[in-house]
């Protein structure tokens, strides 16, 4: 995939006789964050319930599964697999059991010494069932003296490093906590008397909640019959928040570290004009993601937008190729070129990143030959990506990066993807378009600053080889 | 539902080593006119092999399923249900086995006179097994005296009335024909030596083949190891494409009756901002079918072109609702309003057309509620729609139609969506759109003036009752 | 597959609210007679209703499904595909739609004029979907001038030339036909008001209906809420009941053609061991069926009958061999030899038939040396099978059988299989076991004495390619 | 389920390049002693593959699942659910993986003090994702201090008490252990130089394997690419195999404990015969289990043994009854009596065990009603079972056996089951037919004599709620 992918979605719901309903509904909305697996666990006070699986929400939850995810309470969670292979046993939320009490967990984000923590719990004994982060911040909730869940959360985030956004459910609490340099988003909204946690507002649009609050960084909230308790366990940090789920990951309708998506993205490509102007007839953008960008474009540029290039809505996992080759086929069961629009014209097109290039350099021969474009000149709403994300993304190797294949040079990437022209959009410029309200960002993708340090260990990490499971279970 | 939907698309490969590949590509592409149903039929000069199944083309056809569809000819088929109960039995192609060979079709399209040809051949002692039009059509063509595939079609052609675009399969024979008026689109395309017939350029795209023409009106083609061979058999009859293509069935990037969809729809949101004016902030499009003539309205209003509601694209078939009433749920579910972009504007909303009512209605609540819009202005790129489609879309009854439920009068529907004006494109502004070449369409939903007679009975046979078959089989 | 198999069974129930319900458990009952697929049309006197499908009854009929199956009245199949691929449109009932209403049939048995007759109906337009015979049968009954039901199957069965139970739906009858010689077996019961129509009475036991009499060769019989009528149509012919129900195709429980399956299993094994004594130490049989002949035989003969071969119960249709050969693997599945029974000893070991001879072969090397059986003495509870069947039993054709391969000398079998001695009933033997009621049978399989003639054609139509159909559907 | 069920089977496979193959097949041969779920884990020295599900062995392993289980050695796993819910992540092996190495273990048998062990290990912070003893044994052999297997299984072993045959995979060992009473059975087999351990000997059959030993009681065993080392860990304790095996679980063609089943069933029927005889016309056995038994009461009692009971062999797991009720249902399901057979006559029936009686009930109404029996004596192969089972089989508590609810009073029993007459065999009977070799069992059911003792928490473990799972993930 020549693409970064959203690790997860997590959502969390206290107060509602139809909580496991809601969750999924909510996980829904968050679809974005997470196609290969989802889970939801609830609790009626009295006892849990719990359904995961691999695939799509609106295939996992059917009627009758809800019904049988009774109570008040339920967090969910959608993921892709960063760490972890795609497997069953791998959906999360992540469940346990013991005398003192069961406890459910949602993990959104990546922990930089989860190799660390695991190896010294295994010297003492503990044994892990799965290969995710979250298996180890509940061995740490074990460890905790205190019976308390506020106790044990903080035990655990106490020995933890990385990005998380975390959803904890007992059998009568519910809880949150977003790392203290609050690197995914995690945001509060109410729905009458109901709580409602979720990793971006548009989960609250579609269940009619109202946007509250972000929970902050490195806030821990409990939610019980009580009502919430906020917590803030940690010395304040630097805000760090992921500058990449304004330019790819969210929802252009999601709210997300203050500032609405869209229009951030519209933004980007009104400077990525300024500072990247092309002589050309028309703009069009890569569909869905670089659209906002190319209006944005196509505003500050005065040239006209168009949709120069259409999406097939129907694509789904696995496509059957025929043997015998057909140019761009990979790019062409997902997007197809207006020859009426194209022909004879000097076209701009706006992508939000390239991280290979192998699906850039189809477009442009797309348009060209397809399109019969005349002149082809490639704009990118974001700096080049220089550095692999360890906090939660699912990305290449920084030897896989074509900005670092290429030498670093814009121009030896042109030429590969075949455009007349490229231009990114400066690191300056991007926080120009996304930071006038004076928020820190993580840039490490684009700038090397990485916030948070890790192990030589973590990159060794993601090559290991786990039992193997057949099939997806 | 309250939209109108396509019935079914067809395809037809002659020539290729790799022919039910290529079909089952071309399928995937018009996976949007029928997302009920898929079906294949291959030959490889000395046997047939078949696939049909419910549900859409890349769940149906996997890998191991189309290595059993050998041969260098395959018809392809995808479809809702207009006609016929939606089971199995009633997916496309159909196929029936004598002892004087095999024989396949694939049918898009409505016969109004299906019903009583089959009370005539029941008559005379023919049975049926599924309410499909098509089992009519294979029915006639076994009839005919001659042996010759040609003479079995016209045969057949002779005696139906209505819409057709037919594909045929026999173990050495593809054949395709077009109804005189040409209502439903059928085009011509090459891959190099190989022949593709399809309902829309997007398929041909999709597999690398060139589009060549239109099968015409009227027009029957037989493909075999001679080559193309086209006959007229009937007398000439006014062209009656179906406009509705243009407006809302047919994919923006295919080239249908000559003409490019995305840019006849940029042309009818010009058209209705001349026509329909209003004083507002921006414009938003219903997306996606109304986006592009939102962009034709912004362009000749000169408003700011905006994207205010964004569709959740992994709208799939079953959606569960909450018990608990939420306000505008079933649009939320695809839909979500952008309140930054909004808030406390004058909004103009365009769609491509309305039903019922029923959606509109929400879309209005929406943007004014969740989106806090302070004025919505809705402008249709069609005029109102008067009365069914009886040429093979699935539309409710005239009784249904919110045109007539509210006697005919714009106000009172503006009254029912809650809009602060609505405007429909006129009737004349829709020809001028489409028609500057001067081709004939068929606009009976909007005029009334249906082109083909239909029996009494038309309407009656819908309601119909059917042998129940339990599941989808 | 080195046995004959049973081709169908077929059940009618009238009368009762749960008609379905019962037809679904008198077709579990009836599972031994077809394994393939199963089907169940049910009428409540205003709409019919149906579900067929691939695999064993207890998986196809969940209770979801039977709910849906509503009505006073039902009809129901098992089969194996004596004739027509193993596919779902080849699974019974068949049903077809006309506007003078709804008719499903269920078929056992087998039409030698089938091929003529489908010639016949196409010559005059009627177009085929299945393969099957019934589909024949319903055409015929089409054409009839009378709308009453008799009418129609009199018109049929005036033309049909074969063996055949055959059961009928409409949406007010139930009717149920024999063939004038009565081949296949038809039992009639009555479970309070209820009329139940079964192909043996082991489907009566199961839902507590007692048995009242068979249908009677030639017989048809019409329920409507009018009660029972009996129809005589045909001039009486002689009895041809099929001898191999008694040897193995029926269930030892049931009572088929008015004697006792078991107990003419016991007389079978009584009767060989009188022509075909052995000097041994211990009877064992093949187990199930052989095992009541084992037990006659040892009762007769006064030798230990013991079980010697344990079967497992869990085989399913598909198993994975090893690529490394283990010795009579195949057979290892099915069956294991209890050393400590056979080791050292002189074993007769009883079956049913022999059809092709590999399977024996492999029990006589199991028993020899996995067992350490020092003699092997094969008996075989029937003649020995010189013709295929064209009455509705699946089988190898005649020059497949081992009797025929190997010149119709039981040596040269005995060589083949590695039996110490091998011994077979003789005709005479098994009509006198069968036959003291002075009933008729058919023996042809035997014998070579065909009751019904046959046309040319019988054989060369069972290699006939239809169009094939991808998967099971 | 009015029955003792078995609770697990386990197989190991070390040098055959198709371990995974042969692992199962051996576990098809156990597949009666464990039909909910199976699971196998291989190793090809390298990594480890692992697939678990719920169902029956040739519905989860298919050829292209057996390919992804690559390597020379293997265990395996059926199970019903003893302990822990019916749910996949209960099924076996039980897999873990830490920075020192993986490992698989399947267990067959019950651990008395799991939960003791458990709630300690949480104490020292373990946590526990599934309820099987399993993941005890693994937490503790993950506190040995030394890496070698045979260390870490001693230290595991040390601590836990009850019935085990335990099988252990890592990347390049294989080792099974057996508990010092040698409660449940575990044999050694040959394949050429492939090692096979398995449950039964059946299992050895299947492969073609030879027999050559049972693992002794407290033996453990590592085998290796350095051959096989056996361990006697502990002081030996008296034999106390489980003497239900003989009676009632282990397949009649195995070998357990050093003595054929079959044989041993056929001896328990001659003993019944002598201590509890009948005036009788006939013996018939409840099949399958209760006719060896049968057999010998025949032999020695003089009387003909028929089957006057017939088994339908597609019985499956779910099975939708009539609302109407229908007398006996449920056992006609399963079984069907003879009438000819039985009419009129005196009959004894022989079957292994009672557990609540209701079975027994509608056998014996059955046997009058339905076959007409003129009297029924019940006898029964062992004697009354007056307790549970806390060593590995899923028994009633003791308030439900029918020898507690009638105050151990034969009469009482024989009065509710409707017999005119019934038997058991003594204890001292039991003990005579299956020892005169001198081995020990363990007879707890019937004398209450248990061997291990248990700690008094152990009913109210089976009571506990664990985290719900929806469906069987």
């Amino acid at each position: 995939m020549d693409e970064w992918r959203e690790e997860c979605g997590v959502v969390g719901i206290y107060g509602h006789p139809e909580a496991a309903k809601l969750a999924y509904l909510a996980l829904y909305a968050l679809q974005h964050r997470g196609q290969e697996s989802g889970g939801i666990v609830s609790s009626n006070g009295r006892f849990m319930s719990s359904h995961r699986a691999m695939g799509l929400v609106q295939d996992i939850f059917k009627h009758e599964i809800l019904l049988q995810l009774p109570g008040h309470m339920a967090i969910g969670h959608v993921r892709y697999s960063t760490t972890g292979a795609s497997l069953l046993k791998n959906a999360q939320p992540f469940a346990m059991d013991s005398s003192r009490g069961r406890l459910a967990v949602a993990h959104n984000g990546n922990l930089v010494n989860a190799r660390e923590l695991r190896e010294e719990l295994e010297e003492h004994g503990a044994i892990f069932q799965t290969t995710m982060d979250t298996e180890v911040i509940v061995h740490l909730m074990a460890s905790a003296r205190s019976g308390r869940l506020i106790d044990k959360i903080t035990t655990a985030l106490d020995q933890i490093q990385g990005s998380y956004c975390l959803v904890f459910l007992t059998e009568s609490q519910l809880a949150a906590a977003r790392d203290p340099n609050g690197i995914r988003p995690l945001v509060l909204g109410r729905l009458g008397e109901t709580v409602v946690i979720a990793s971006e507002t548009c989960a609250l649009d579609l269940i009619g909640a109202h946007y509250e609050r972000e929970i902050e960084p490195g806030e821990v909230i409990v939610v019980d019959a009580h009502g919430i308790e906020s917590f803030k366990p940690f010395a304040p940090r630097p805000a760090k928040a992921c500058i990449f789920e304004h330019i790819y990951f969210a929802r252009p309708d999601s709210t997300v570290f203050g500032r609405n998506v869209y229009q951030t993205r519209i933004r980007l490509g009104e400077q990525l004009a300024k500072e990247q102007p092309a002589r050309a007839d028309i703009v069009i953008g890569v569909p869905d993601s670089g659209r906002p960008a190319a209006m944005g474009f196509a505003r500050a540029s005065g040239l006209t937008f168009e949709e120069g290039l259409i999406r097939n809505h129907y694509v789904g996992r696995t496509f059957i190729e025929p043997s015998q080759s057909i140019r761009h086929f990979g790019v062409k069961v997902k997007l197809n070129a207006v020859r009426e629009v194209l022909q004879g014209k000097r076209v701009v097109v706006v992508d939000d990143s390239i991280v290979r290039g192998t699906t850039s350099r189809k477009i442009v021969s797309m348009l060209r030959e397809q399109g019969g474009a005349r002149e082809v000149h490639m704009r990118i709403s974001s700096p080049p990506i220089a550095g692999s994300c360890f906090y939660g993304i699912d990305t290449p190797t920084r030897e896989e990066l074509i900005y670092n294949t290429r030498d670093g040079q814009v121009e030896k990437i042109r030429e590969f993807i075949g455009a007349d022209s490229l231009g990114y959009l400066s690191l300056a410029g991007l926080w120009q378009a996304v930071e006038p309200s004076g928020l820190g960002y993580c840039d490490a993708c684009f700038s090397g600053q990485y916030p948070i340090e890790f192990p030589e260990s973590i990159r060794r990490r993601q090559m290991d080889l786990f039992i193997r499971e057949v099939g997806r279970l």
